[in-house]
């Protein structure tokens, strides 16, 4: 397959799970537990996994698997990170309002670029820098509040610890992606094996998170098991199924494409939901909105476009710059 | 000189321009016609060309200098344009706001880069086709009105008479920058002998403008000769030099440079001139301003870089993309 038709389909999902757990809310809430979402997309990509596994150890030549420790225990570590990062995220919530923590979201952009380049030692032209700036620009112009919209004065105004939280979880959350890709690339083990050792992880911690909010709320809605699935609908489901498919398509990218292709298949699919949820939800466009989508655009032409449809001239182009139009104005005014 | 040093001049003294206006306003009007600031500039133009020709002409080999009627005939189009041009202004501005104008201005720039393709024969890349497009994006960007400013809904709600309007005012503007650069171009004459032939025309449309006001007014503050410098100061004074000192650096641009490095100029003059009222007149400053900074920047950078600064990876780039990571990783987990 293709890396941009995964990434096309990372957009659309990546853009649906937005719609989908806005479609999921009753009268602006949750009838369901948010934090079992997670957990049942970590168990659906490790069933997908395994079975996708299973098939492939049937055909010949059987996959490449390594079952030694020091390479499973690299495994937990993307999890640790988000658990870290998870938590770095709600202390910043302490300190900023949402909106400025949307607007320092889109750090991780420059921040994955940085990392891609240092732990990966991935070379980068001056132009796919520049475009990784201009993506970040971009989806940061499109957020910027509209007029008639709330917390105006908050941007600039939050505590210093507030912004400097805000740039450690742009690093943490970049530093999970890239740590992520050098496990998928650092041998040529089965995508599926490396997978379920990912969402083993990945389920296991999610599950403690679970057993955690229990043990916090003192049980009073009892163990997470009982209400796995209490409040769920079609929707719920849809939210599981997709999220889960949303994380295999990353996987896949990260093996076989990279970091930057992850960012901007999200970023794209950021701008795709507010320009779905101007149908869907009567969501008003702002003139940002337009501007950010157009900057965007650029930034994907600018980093994925062969260098010499760029800098090249047209083909006939072969005549001085400008002699063009002093010999066909010369004839009328020679004296 | 170095046409970088002429177009970071005219950068300035286009951002002093906008200052220097608001200063010499008093109560938020003018004590003087501010009609009489364009005519005085064009007449100032006027005296310093004809001396500098006039100092040219002493010196051997003595100028280039095409005084046929066929050439000079050319020189009061420019005029004629920017006659219409102010007419359309006029009638785009019954339908839409100034703050909708002010955004819409930004088209110019796209509409320059057309009229240079198709009426100059300039060839340019892609990249540079993407940074003009850019460098519109960007200056709009920083126009965004904040949350807290006033007429927030009219920027898509005017009837589409002025959203046409503004457009050909946009074609308009840029039809006269890219005619005065082939007039400048289209022999070896003089630049001082072009813009006397230029400046004349200038001085005479004004002036028909005064007149026209006068009669318009039925004469009731008396003709304009008598009350030609009414209300002037010093910042005035300066006005009108600025203006005049503008117009001379953008001849010498449409001569020896063109009409894109001219729009640069004029851009990023508009931003300095926000971040300059910034400090000067505690104008607050948006997330929007330095968005649109950023992009203009790199839009700078994408039009006037040498192409081969801008796609080629870092010189120590010669491995295959992942094979440093594969390399030192696979030591760890080879069985």
């Amino acid at each position: 397959m293709q890396w941009y038709v995964v990434a096309s389909l990372l957009t659309i999902l990546t853009s649906s799970q937005g719609i989908l757990t806005t479609l999921s809310q009753s009268n602006g809430g949750y009838k369901y537990d948010y934090a079992t979402v997670p957990f049942l997309a970590e168990v659906y990509k490790l069933i997908v996994s395994c079975v996708l596994l299973w098939r492939e150890c049937r055909r010949s030549p059987p996959p490449k698997m390594t079952t030694e420790w020091r390479s499973v225990r690299l495994f937990p570590i993307p999890s640790v990170i988000y658990l870290i990062h998870n938590n770095v995220q709600f202390a910043t919530l302490t300190y900023v309002d949402t909106s400025t923590y949307q607007i320092m979201g889109n750090l991780k952009i420059v921040t994955t670029g940085i990392l891609f380049r240092l732990f990966l030692k991935r070379k980068l032209s001056n132009l796919q820098w520049m475009a990784i700036v201009l993506l970040a620009i971009g989806t940061t112009t499109s957020q910027v509040k509209g007029c008639g919209e709330a917390s105006c004065e908050s941007l600039f105004s939050s505590p210093i610890q507030g912004y400097m939280l805000g740039i450690l979880s742009a690093c943490l959350s970049a530093l999970a992606g890239v740590y992520t890709e050098f496990l998928m690339k650092k041998n040529s083990d089965s995508l599926y094996w490396q997978n379920i050792q990912l969402y083993t992880f990945g389920a296991i911690f999610n599950m403690a998170k679970l057993v955690l909010d229990d043990f916090r709320s003192g049980f009073e809605k009892g163990p997470w098991w009982q209400r796995l699935f209490n409040g769920y609908t079609i929707t719920t489901w849809m939210v599981v199924l997709n999220l889960g498919s949303t994380g295999l398509l990353v996987s896949w990218l990260m093996k076989y494409a990279d970091n930057i292709v992850k960012v901007y298949s999200t970023s794209m699919a950021m701008l795709l939901t507010m320009v779905l949820s101007v149908f869907l939800f009567n969501f008003k466009p702002t003139l940002q909105l337009f501007l950010g989508i157009f900057v965007c655009m650029m930034s994907l032409h600018m980093y994925f476009a062969p260098p010499s449809t760029l800098v090249d001239l047209p083909v006939t182009a072969k005549a001085e710059p400008q002699s063009g139009v002093q010999v066909s104005v010369d004839r009328r005014t020679a004296s």
